[in-house]
């Protein structure tokens, strides 16, 4: 009677906060990595058994409603018995940087795709879980969102992208007025900056001031610092940028 | 030579901030009327008529691409020769308010559709138009939009409304980021309380105190103001709301 | 029997805002003047007096209660069963550039003196006499704030000057929502940019665009239309900026 | 030798979220508790040390320059050659909730002593401590000051404790931007509800949920994360609400 167990999910894992994110939550649950492409998080499950952790690669577009059923479905079957602990919803995608009157309409709907929409097909798959979890979870069962600059302040150029990304927030905000009475924690992360990672490495920013891109494993120990917050003492938002950011 | 006549467009015309802006602008341009049904503008038009004013109205669903276009190819038969100086997107849709685990992705697209993929296409159409007419309008040439209380707030229970809200929010930023310095007014109106229209007759709001409900002519002289301002002095964003309103 | 008449006061005039809205209330209504020196205000008093209007200015500096009493006792005798219709807070003062430790305690005071402690009083002086016009004024009896970027963001090198400002929002904020329901409009702008005036002709903003520093008879046209707002269709903020900036 | 070791201040210390921080703190470092009166620390002092834990008290008022100033010349004494590690700002008071019109000028003056005057002083004698720390300090010094809902919304009769609190707000995002670069992180916390303490025992707030006042070790556990975050992913603002908290 393993009933007691708790796993955590990641959707949208890459290389950069998704990985990071993934490994410190491995620490103390199985974990479940979604993404669209196996390559995405095949090495990072590897990673993950290697230190003696629990981790499950799916593959499913975040904004493919049926692939996303399938793989909450495939959940059931790999950790039976087991209770959702915690969620992060960390799809990128959507970016544009462009003059408004170039921009596709495609490109608008990628980015609503991949926030909003995407978003609320796993809230409705994993609010579900979590509020079972409730009663008995280790800590307050949570849905953490990773937000950016563009989350609060729609530049010029990124109106496409910044649509997105404020319509998340605004979800997030709608489902931790609504869920946090229930006891599930629902907490928004705007990463303003440039997040160290393999694609961003000849990326020269903050004048390449050292430690001007945000080290994911620090992103992920502040998700893990929320995660175990009190219920008492949720918090509903936070920043996170380099020291050397100017904002 | 009328080659220095303006008109005016505004979108989502109905019996409160549309008929009002509509009138107001009416006394200054000849006003286009944009609506799903004629039944929306045909009695509004005949009333701008009938004060001496210039109307049009044309159907057109703002979310259906190819009609919207065929909204702009009518205004130029019907208003030869004529330059934009203002365009109101007041387009509403998709109000739910339910729990959000009842809530249906159609739902959530509806809100989507009407704010932030309606007025893209609606800005698309129409900031061409305006930059022409930065040179010799009379006032600077303005993209007024109407957003609400979810434009910065994702209460419970609102989320999908929110979600559209805050994302015409973001793409207004970003383009009065883009366009003002073009000499194109970019502003967001945050009509925050209950808007006094038919629809509206039944609903106790403010505890029923005299004026509880938003004046749409109220609504309709401050976008008028906003169309008229100076472009050393330019508002993105204004609140709106009763004063007896709770916030 | 003149018991209908009304004035209006702006408190903290000088050459920019203050004269500007001088000017334009004077339009309306005779106007107080009130600034530190007689050379603040004497040559707008003459020029409003020479426009037909009616002027008067007092000398007292915001942040001296007695001084401010006094003041207020001499309108009585220069507008005798005059009723006030509009309060501007238009005081500047306690701006400090410079690094934080470099910064004298007495200039976090001047700051707050000039801010928050002088709209103190001010508000203290004119609110009761904005609630006994509530019934019989020609608009909505109105307190207007002038606020700056400052009030709203918090830059390095501007803590001082930032604390009064966001200071003085606070106060704004929280009589807006006492006072707006009793029908007294206050209102607040966030002036977001530099001033054209005699102090500033000489500063390059926004690369020496034209209409790159804000034309003070436009903020005043702003504020005459918050005065003239519908009760029902309150704003409690603003911000106006030049069409170049950058925010 | 033993150059290298730090401690941390707790500026306002009480039987709230003072106590709890010290104590948590006090897992790390020797901490000085700074306070009005010897009986709000002297307790939490013995508390400390029979936990294993070193601790000083000193007495003085947050708004009292010299007081302040004698005080870190004690420090140097008990503490001979420790360097500062973390500074946490949690000075109350100044609270008056009031009709504005019954409030007094030495209300205002008491809420500005607390927050910007306050801290003023703090942070010009901490922040020079913290730079020196820069470069050996297990963690980026930290100077951590504790806001409330007032810091961001001037509510209805709180006008005075709202001036103070936006005030202080805006020193802390200055001085973040001023000192973050150097190697400092400055965190602003957002109380978003009450706290469980003694004084607050017979209140009833959210219901009388469960868990609904805020408890301050879960305040402290939250101020610890923000001093150990790696300094690519700094967290600028953070609110903390209860669970069932409106908002």
């Amino acid at each position: 009677m393993a009933s007691k167990s708790f796993y955590a999910i990641i959707s949208g894992v890459g290389p950069g906060t998704g990985r990071a994110t993934a490994l410190r939550f491995a620490q103390a649950y199985p974990v479940v990595l979604l993404a669209r492409k196996p390559e995405s998080y095949s090495s990072i499950v590897a990673e993950i058994k290697e230190a003696g952790g629990q981790a499950f690669g799916l593959t499913a577009d975040a904004t493919d409603e049926a692939a996303v059923n399938a793989a909450f479905e495939s959940i059931k079957k790999v950790l039976p018995g087991s209770k959702l602990a915690a969620a992060v919803y960390n799809v990128a995608g959507g970016f544009a940087r462009k003059p408004f009157l170039e921009l596709k309409r495609e490109e608008l709907d990628a980015s609503l795709d991949a926030a909003p929409k995407g978003f609320f097909t796993f809230a409705q798959k994993t609010l579900p879980l979590l509020l079972e979890s409730v009663s008995e979870s280790p800590h307050p069962p949570s849905l953490i969102i990773t937000g950016a600059t563009a989350s609060v302040k729609g530049s010029a150029l990124f109106g496409s992208f910044a649509a997105g990304k404020f319509a998340l927030r605004a979800l997030g905000q709608s489902l931790a007025r609504e869920f946090g009475p229930k006891g599930v924690h629902v907490s928004h992360a705007i990463i303003d900056g440039v997040i160290e990672m393999p694609r961003t490495k000849g990326f020269t920013v903050n004048d390449g001031a050292e430690d001007g891109k945000i080290s994911p494993d620090a992103i992920a120990e502040t998700y893990w610092h929320l995660h175990t917050q009190h219920r008492s003492a949720f918090t509903q938002e936070i920043d996170i940028r380099p020291y050397v950011e100017k904002y």
